[in-house]
């Protein structure tokens, strides 16, 4: 191969693993000289043969400028995931001890967070959040016991459904119960829908969080094919409802967590059209659905609900602090039994946070706290995409988040996420293992990684270092 | 009946209900001379009947004093609640919808809240825990994941380990999954123990969060025959056990909600040793443990555990702060099962609330607050009592509370709790009715009063309305 061949082939290589993006100025033909040691014939050379083949694209005045779109990069290109195929078989779900061992060590203060579960909290406006609480310490000597008791603060769920409306999404307020995270809401409503040995439809990859609430009620899981940026595979689905009882199907259609795709609204209008059909109800977890990087807001599947089938479940644990646990369903025609089975899983949520969380909603700058979290998230996501496509081994592909904070990484098939992630470990760097999100070993090459964390050298190096040790596995 | 012998049987009665206790001065002769409008002869005479039986005593330069001990008060007295006799057949369980409801309106701020099942907050040291909250919220910008994992803030398990030792119980800290109040503590025991369809045996009356948590799996409850002073019969429990299969046995050794008896360490004994003979786990609820009356701390039924079969659930919600929401499991040999489903149901329990009650624990006054609180209520329990037997119609009996801060009462068999209930409502005052400790309508004419709040002419008053509203309920 000669040099400029050389030369096109590696900037061709950098636009298609999505490094260079659509748009984006390539150095000029006197940099890329200077950079790669070449001449300047060499280089012009090889900017023509990117040209001729549609890869780059010159403008007068400017320099040259990717002109590949994401859709063309994806054409062939080896950086794209492919919707997933699990087996159709239901399994039992045990996925709970991993997980529990895996983010304690996550979470120790001293490793890179690369496997962090949690949005770093450095970007949330806790002090305000804090200083609210202390103030309604003070002043409530007298407790509201009735406040507390579900289906949670008054005050609160008027703010949570004020925030709905403002999104464009009309909830009836009494539909809402206060729950303790988005995970205590999304046992009830599993509990309130299905019962023990019951088979549930998930997403493949699915969040853990999904699989824990199958777990604890001694469900079973039948994971159904989910297409990377459009998510779960509506045909399949159907497939399986014909063919046996589904007793609830539990998605994320906004920014799931570990693909970080969003759901097209006309998937989303299939979907519950589709469940409604089979007289399934439909539990959706959306706790990213302020976290998006488009112009407006994804709307929730609960949006299309007619039929009072659809239990939306969120929480403020993403978006404004994870430090109080405050979560809620709006769990349709399951609304008693999900208010009743709180009342017997925890009795009541604890009032000072939910009226914190409240009067900061009504006073303060949440929308404006939003923003700022928004776009340094998309930029990071962007920066992360970009520093593992740089540095992991050839063969690796990532997600493209369309919100959220975690990054999901396809890494070459020969590699143990698990090995990888004991490695990492002793160079004091976690990453979120594949085995998380599945019933089964299908994930076994694949991590997740959260971009929520500043970005710094630090991280980089981090980045590379794991980029080292996927190579490593690979022997 | 001559006049002097009217007196004598008012006094007697007094006595036998308990309003004059033993070793309690009574009025002097003049003084009843002039409160009852009689002449000094009549009241000698009176008093004379009154010494010949033994009912009273005079001591030379002080006056008339009672000489029953409790002991012969209860001697045929019509005054002493009596061991429940409920029909051995287990019964799915129900409660929840009733007990919410009445929760709710328990809870109005408006109305007396003889029926709270919650602690007077004013007696509780909030303002420094809030405190302690609010420099903790400060400090911690960078939230630690895995403190807040189950098991727990190892912090607070520390302080809660310490907190038993003081109190005469070794406990294994490695063995304390922290929980969202003694209710998710029970429900994550029971859940550990036992499947859906199984049946539990429980006290007769229950605590209904005992009920809950057999309602919420699905489970069945058996009653158990209980002794108003001593607790559930081991002779009844072991002939249920010798005859069908029970998967947990579910108590409140000490000061029972509703009853609150301190069960005798030797029955405690013998408790765990029948149950270790069926293999049989007993989930015990301690949340009073530190409000006792007498002179020492009551001794868990944990204490007697030697192989690991009792699941111990507490919190600090009835002595400390219930705004937290903070409570522990101690479950013996199904602790890796409990932490799993602490995981599994609410994930974590917020950091900050045990951080704030831990170093309250370390720094602050707990056995000086806690003292003050038992004599108040000590106090309290007494009043109650008196005021209900003074002012509630003939036939009514009490429990004699030996810690806690609520009264069992049982009216005359004719009255309806649910109707008194609603009258009581009427009034601006709330009771407990009844129905809310069983899976059937034996405590139909029961009610249970709180005596935490500080006694006052409008508690008085609100009993003297209720002992109305009963005679009422007769007609």
């Amino acid at each position: 191969m000669k040099l400029y061949e050389k030369l096109a082939k590696d900037i061709e290589s950098q636009v298609r693993r999505g490094v260079l993006r659509h748009g984006d100025r390539i150095p000029s033909v006197r940099q890329s000289s200077q950079h790669h040691k070449l001449s300047i014939t060499t280089v012009i050379h090889a900017y023509l043969l990117l040209e001729s083949k549609g890869v780059i694209e010159s403008r007068p005045q400017s320099g040259y400028f990717v002109r590949l779109t994401p859709a063309d990069a994806v054409n062939g290109a080896a950086n794209e995931l492919v919707t997933s195929k699990p087996i159709a078989v239901s399994a039992q779900v045990d996925v709970s001890r991993l997980v529990l061992s895996t983010l304690r060590l996550i979470g120790a203060e001293s490793a890179a967070p690369l496997g962090s579960p949690y949005p770093d909290p450095k970007l949330f406006p806790f002090d305000k959040i804090n200083r609210y609480a202390y103030n309604i310490g003070r002043r409530k000597t007298q407790w509201g016991v009735t406040d507390e008791l579900p289906p949670g603060n008054p005050h609160l769920i008027r703010q949570v459904a004020r925030r709905y409306l403002e999104n464009g999404v009309s909830v009836d307020p009494n539909e809402i119960v206060v729950t303790v995270g988005a995970t205590e809401a999304i046992n009830l409503c599993l509990q309130a829908v299905a019962k023990p040995g019951d088979t549930v439809a998930v997403e493949s990859p699915t969040f853990y969080a999904m699989l824990h609430a199958i777990e604890r009620m001694g469900m079973r899981a039948i994971e159904v094919a989910t297409h990377p940026r459009e998510g779960i595979d509506i045909g399949a689905l159907s497939r399986i409802l014909d063919t046996r009882r589904i007793a609830a199907c539990m998605v994320m259609p906004n920014f799931q967590n570990p693909l970080g795709f969003l759901m097209p609204d006309e998937k989303k209008r299939e979907l519950v059209k589709l469940l409604e059909h089979h007289d399934v109800p439909a539990i959706e977890s959306d706790v990213y659905n302020e976290l998006y990087f488009g112009d407006a807001h994804p709307t929730p599947l609960k949006a299309y609900d007619t039929k009072g089938l659809v239990l939306h479940c969120a929480s403020f644990s993403k978006s404004l602090t994870s430090a109080y646990r405050i979560g809620w369903a709006i769990p349709g025609r399951y609304r008693d039994q999900v208010e009743k089975f709180k009342f017997l899983n925890t009795l009541t949520t604890p009032s000072i946070p939910q009226l914190a969380i409240a009067e900061y909603l009504e006073n303060d700058g949440y929308e404006h706290h939003l923003r700022r979290v928004r776009k340094v998230y998309a930029q990071q996501a962007n920066l992360m995409a970009a520093t593992v496509m740089r540095f992991f081994p050839e063969g690796t592909r990532t997600s493209h988040p369309m919100g959220g904070y975690v990054l999901w990484v396809e890494l070459p098939p020969d590699v143990d996420s698990m090995k990888l992630y004991q490695l990492a470990l002793q160079q004091g760097i976690t990453v979120g293992p594949g085995y998380m999100f599945s019933t089964t070993n299908s994930y076994r090459n694949f991590i997740r990684l959260n971009y929520s964390y500043t970005w710094s050298p630090e991280i980089e190096k981090a980045l590379i270092t794991v980029g080292k040790l996927v190579s490593a596995c690979m022997r």
